[in-house]
């Protein structure tokens, strides 16, 4: 491994490699494609877990678990599905010793899986709606990876829900991308656009896909999370079907919406500098890092007793903390190398500060306080909501700076080749638009946004009557 | 489905599966072997996973997560191990559209995968112990399969530590026993007999393994969890040293422990009875089930506020609870719908009640029993503790019924034949005796037991000596 990270602003992509693997969240494996989350990376995904998962059961949802092989069959049942995806499955084709009469998948999705239980369980308008989500791995043969954005294996979870009525599940993957924006504005920091994609960009099986995209430091977009509106499209190929109040049988409603551990990789984008990462708070592993200082015993021995009361305080108030007691590494050697594990609060505690009845707090990257040792646990928790919104204040300013209106395709051309960033201009919803966009700049259609007003003009590629500005941006 | 649960007495294996599909803990998938874990079971494997989980991290071990794929010839640098579970693997060999040129193998267990990482991670002595544990899949094929007891896709923990001397493992192998010790009585009510497997039944690769034995209402035993201590066999094979303080490279010494869903039936089949499953309230989705009863509007009125109340003292005192308002179900089938599917505790409220000021409430299986209303939280919060230690009291008493020492093989084989349960008894430590009693009886050497005294005398088998008596019984 390198000694040092490569800066931000000299090359983007080194830069993440460098701090993932420095700051010890992932590792390469010798399987081509797959990472190790080590445990410093998988405790973020633990935080984030934890909070999503919340959300979404005190909205109704349970957690359930099916099988990681599906057989080859299931997936040719919906024409669309099949496409996109039967060209990245992995394929069992031996087990036990034997050559298996049918290939089995690894999912890439759980889609037909799970509906073919669906058809099984569902049989009265009673048992709808049914609102279940999956923790689980899956496996999509990636060509080109990079650790946490794109990899062979990942981990997530997919919610699959069932209901009686078009208008049920419209609401329902609106719900879920209402949750979504919650999850990654307010616990990553992560300002999102949220939108409906293109027929181009929507899921295979889908009626339609929305979409939360949010703007990584390289101003880059990433695709945060999708929420996918089935239609009957599943239903209808896995006979999914419930008796209604009338009697009369009728096809189930269906979503589904995930998000994954590519999550990790967008807190990286966002919020890391040239010192590695910068972890906001909610999911950080350790809120707060102590470094403790001394020299011999009997400086400890001074030291240790308060940094007993302040430990009883972090607990009770439910602030994780990590106190580092390394032997052989200087002061100055720890702060550094908490500021690159994005540690976003650290506290020092010499004898000298024991003596003043003081402790010294920084915020990582800023200039050092010192607090009264009777109200430093209420202050370092007062930090943490701060540096949160601090954090997700920087990266809003940071994506509106970088958010531009244009009107005509020259100027689009010619801005996202020298500045990237996020550009909101006028389709008329012709796929041979959208594809010539991106055949001249690689950008592609994020969303069609949902939030703003809708402003009628002129299509930048073909002069056309256009409803409304969409989003066009490169992206991850 | 059937409508009815086969009593246990009459055929156990029968009323095993009816109370798993009935009580909707699992179902039978496509896939030949791999089960759905339904959200009812799966939310006891979340309370599981909660509680355990809490006991690792408090000792020290941290979460990761590895790949779910392993080259093959991985499996094959550690001799014995490769014995073990290349018969049960199952193979990709196509993936992305193309033949892989090392098939790869979906993990039975991840040693070999883990401890290629160790060998690049670990260096020095400074970086020892490393304590990792993964909550993960795994897949091992398997021709006969049983729902949660054996199926060829389960869901465990699996954790993998090195450590710099042999005592140091050996020490974490036997703590990590008495962390599953002590979860699976306290948690899961289930009396263990705790020991060490013998040469036959050890982990394949390990120098020697250490079990915890629990007896399930058959009379049967089954392995309920395993920590071995695998000394330098890895460490040799996938080169995982480190420099000790004293500038030399040595071998880490290491351990693999592992619980899985498999635990799950042995809940149900522990407590479960012919109403069906009976859960310990510490597992339990629901410690308290709630019926209201009412006929009309007025008197739905008169209940909510007083449910309500209720509600919101549950929630303060973390009691997990269900309140049952489906309509066109009576009373009756609801009591017994809540016993089958094993909630620990019922809580009655009719207009009546409300009147008295009182609610009904019922132990599963129990007489009811009324309680004013202004204690009635507190009284269920009291129930929860007691309810746990009388299935544990209970079991522990059935265990030890059925657990009987022998000294003549003759007497052992009529009496196992007869009536099951656990044996103990002198072995000579040859595997050919071991052996013997297996091809006889179909009894297996569940472990050297550990707790109790040695008492010298003569094999059961042979008639030689023998250093002290070992347990046997017919297992899962």
């Amino acid at each position: 491994m390198k000694d040092f990270i490569t800066p931000r602003s000299k090359d983007f992509p080194e830069w993440y490699t460098d701090v993932v693997l420095k700051a010890e969240l992932a590792d390469y494996s010798p399987i081509k494609g797959c990472m190790v989350i080590r445990p410093y990376g998988y405790a973020i995904w633990e935080n984030m877990r934890n909070l999503l998962d919340g959300y979404l059961k005190a909205s109704g949802h349970v957690n359930a678990y099916f099988p990681i092989f599906i057989p080859y069959s299931f997936l040719q049942k919906e024409a669309e599905h099949v496409e996109g995806f039967a060209p990245e499955v992995a394929v069992v084709t031996h087990a036990g010793g034997k050559e298996l009469e049918e290939p089995l998948v690894v999912r890439p999705t759980s889609e037909t899986i799970m509906y073919a239980m669906y058809a099984k369980w569902i049989r009265s308008y009673r048992d709808l709606p049914l609102l279940i989500n999956q923790w689980a791995n899956v496996v999509r043969w990636e060509m080109r990876t990079r650790l946490f954005l794109r990899t062979t294996e990942f981990l997530w979870q997919e919610g699959h829900t069932a209901h009686a009525t078009y208008e049920e599940a419209e609401e329902e993957t609106l719900r879920i991308l209402s949750i979504y924006r919650r999850f990654i504005e307010q616990d990553l920091a992560i300002p999102v656009i949220a939108g409906v994609k293109s027929e181009a960009e929507k899921f295979a099986g889908a009626l339609h896909t929305y979409t939360v995209e949010a703007m990584m430091g390289d101003r880059k977009a990433l695709q945060a999370g999708t929420s996918h509106n089935l239609g009957q499209n599943f239903s209808k190929a896995f006979n999914v079907r419930y008796q209604d109040r009338d009697g009369t049988w009728k096809f189930v409603w269906q979503t589904s919406w995930g998000v994954s551990t590519r999550l990790i990789g967008a807190v990286i984008m966002v919020h890391g500098d040239d010192k590695g990462l910068y972890l906001p708070p909610r999911i950080a592993p350790y809120q707060v890092v102590i470094v403790p200082i001394w020299k011999n015993n009997e400086e400890w021995q001074r030291i240790e007793p308060v940094l007993d009361r302040v430990k009883t305080g972090l607990e009770k108030e439910q602030i994780r903390y990590h106190v580092d007691l390394r032997e052989q590494l200087t002061p100055g050697f720890k702060f550094n190398d908490w500021e690159m594990r994005g540690v976003p609060i650290r506290m020092e505690i010499g004898p000298r500060d024991v003596a003043r009845h003081q402790a010294v707090v920084a915020v990582r990257g800023e200039k050092k306080d010192t607090v009264g040792l009777d109200r430093v646990v209420e202050h370092l928790g007062d930090l943490i909501p701060q540096v949160q919104q601090k954090l997700y204040d920087r990266a809003r300013a940071f994506m509106e700076e970088h958010t531009h209106v244009v009107d005509d395709f020259a100027s689009f051309k010619a801005m996202i080749e020298k500045e990237g960033g996020f550009y909101y201009a006028h389709w008329c919803g012709k796929a041979e638009c959208e594809r010539e966009v991106k055949e001249q700049t690689k950008a592609t259609l994020r969303c069609i946004p949902m939030d703003d007003e809708k402003e009628p003009g002129r299509c930048m590629v073909c002069g056309e009557d256009s409803p409304r500005r969409v989003v066009f941006a490169r992206a991850y």
